[in-house]
């Protein structure tokens, strides 16, 4: 395993074809009409979109999501080399003052969020002489981007009188976000989607697109035309335990993490292990240490919490994590597997992305999007 | 601000003068014997290693430390280009088997952390004739990286032999690492200080190397012939808080972090905000939604809990944090000003590293490394 870390203290191996069958699966969900999208901002959620989404293309993947205009910029760039012209990408933060021309030049479609945003896009059109493809966001219950219900009621007033509000806007989708989806029995699912329905037929000429991945997994209520699946993708179930539902179950594990041993240490009882000291020896132990640490993601909090995988052996993390290292004790190992081992597995089958998200507070997303630039990457199943 | 920002939703403004000032500052703690190093691992601790380091080097900076392999090459090259062509560069993690060609084509010098790799060096600087220069690190009582006792006691023996284990090895420095520099009146800093002055006179002909940015702050009894400064370089004192020494009160601030606000919307009493709907208005307010999340490295635990500041206003981070996003409740700040602003700062002097990440329950290094690559640099101060 080392041999491949080169000059990198670490690896992440990102399944591709696990991705493309999670996206598969997804898509086997809904109705052959729905189309499904794949949500790969955040760089494809930390994992590396400019290899991701070519390889969600040539599974059949036909529309992308990001959020900034940086990001679809370099998605389309990347889409462009693989041989994929005209894929949809659309930007969910929208367009900005000043970023129009990048819009129209990278042929990306902004999410629609509020007024001011509507307003930009007509006149930009009308400059251009151009239809603008771009997806119109209501929010339904979520308090965070899309157009507030006033702004909404506004709206489709706007489109009946004899001028139309939305003039030289292709709106290619209507579509809202699910604030609670990966708890099935949430009531604001219903709610959302009541709203969703109820001022769906106000856009008639639009597509609709409500579900995320919880939605996905929740109900065919919930697919409408489009489906913009994003951490399910990644073998994530948004719920955590991956065994959650049924449903849930069937997404295939996407990263490993694997990280070298710096050092071998034979420490002894009361020795003090790491920064401020917070694990003391009860034997005379052997301790690996490894070349990760908090700066390349893996969650500071997790010190005397988590652990890894040497050889067939799960063995604890001791110790605070230091920004560039931790500390495993091997002493339970057999001397000639500990010996032999020249890598530590940190996240994997032993110790997913969901239950390090468990041990650290949060979610598997802040997990994934959290792992940093300095391990190197490797994409298992490329080209 | 906002016209920063480009193509990205934030921008992350490192004051290159700052550092500078710092490292001026720390390096006029100890005598003028006394080098002070700068350690810039971790893409200098997520700033950007590749602008800061030339720039110290040009602010007199003549030693630096990295972590691993590539984290050297990649310090190699750009001081190269910025036209420092032989400045030591110590690569912390140690030479790994397969690396060591790497390390002598890019002048790396490795810090030697066992016995192994004491026999590696060897063999290296036999088969290519050359005197390899290194920094040996001896563990004091970190349990970390280093030689233990046992093996600084059996590579003294054998240096005093006719056949000495060094040979080859150009022992520029001997090094260790203080596990609770940080907290002045901690046992460990005299104990720790106590086992690395017995040991130095073994290797005279070394320089001797202890203080982190704890020991360079502690007293002038930590600082030997070199100080290697990290986090304190970077305007965050080790132990949190600023002020908490008269010392580290002279630190000079280097991160602002400003996000653009994507949206800003009206919202009534009783409207739930963001994921899980965990802050629910008891007003009719005004909310910013703002162009950072998680994804970006702002700790998701920060929802319902920091703050941001826009135009003179210190306004409530409302609801869970999202991956690319975040909600402000700015219904206090005055219409004009808020009709005005364009961006919200998250890092700043009303809100710093230390108090994020006091209330995010880690510390600085956590929430500097842990800062994304999405967020836009603009470096103050560059050539």
């Amino acid at each position: 395993m080392q041999h491949l870390f080169g000059s990198a203290d670490s690896l992440i191996t990102v399944d591709l074809d696990a991705i493309a069958a999670n996206w598969r699966f997804l898509d086997s969900l809904s109705a052959p009409s729905t189309v499904t999208a794949a949500v790969v901002k955040a760089n494809a959620y930390g994992l590396g979109a400019d290899i991701i989404a070519p390889h969600l293309a040539t599974a059949g993947c036909e529309v992308f999501f990001v959020m900034s205009l940086d990001e679809g910029v370099q998605l389309r760039q990347n889409l462009r080399l693989a041989g994929f012209e005209r894929l949809p990408v659309f930007c969910l933060s929208g367009c900005h003052a000043g970023q129009e021309d990048d819009f129209l030049a990278n042929e990306l479609s902004p999410v629609i969020n509020d007024l001011g945003q509507v307003a930009r896009l007509g006149m930009l059109s009308k400059r251009h002489n151009v239809s603008i493809p771009a997806a119109l966001h209501i929010d339904t219950g979520m308090t965070r981007l899309g157009l507030s219900p006033d702004e909404t009621e506004w709206l489709i007033e706007h489109m009946q009188d004899g001028v139309n509000a939305l003039e030289g806007i292709n709106l290619v989708y209507l579509m809202s976000h699910l604030s609670n989806a990966e708890i099935a029995a949430s009531p604001s699912n219903t709610s959302q989607l009541a709203a969703f329905a109820t001022l769906r037929p106000c856009f008639a000429s639009a597509r609709a697109s409500l579900a995320n991945s919880g939605g996905v997994l929740l109900d065919d209520a919930f697919h409408f035309d489009m489906t913009r699946p994003g951490i399910a993708l990644y073998g994530v179930h948004p719920a955590g335990a991956p065994t959650s539902t049924e449903r849930g179950k069937l997404l295939k594990s996407v990263v490993n993490w694997d990280a070298r041993i710096l050092q071998l240490r034979v420490a002894n009882t009361g020795d003090a292990v790491g920064y401020g000291g917070t694990h003391v020896l009860t034997r005379d132990s052997l301790v690996a240490i490894i070349g990760v640490g908090y700066a390349d993601g893996y969650p500071r909090c997790l010190g005397n919490i988590a652990t890894a995988q040497i050889d067939n052996y799960v063995v604890p993390v001791i110790g605070r994590i230091s920004m560039d290292s931790m500390a495993l004790d091997v002493t339970d190992v057999p001397e000639e597997k500990i010996r032999a081992a020249t890598s530590a597995r940190l996240l994997g089958q032993h110790y997913d992305t969901s239950m390090m998200a468990r041990d650290a507070g949060t979610i598997g997303y802040e997990i994934l999007t959290g792992i940093g630039k300095r391990p190197a990457r490797r994409f298992l199943g490329q080209g």
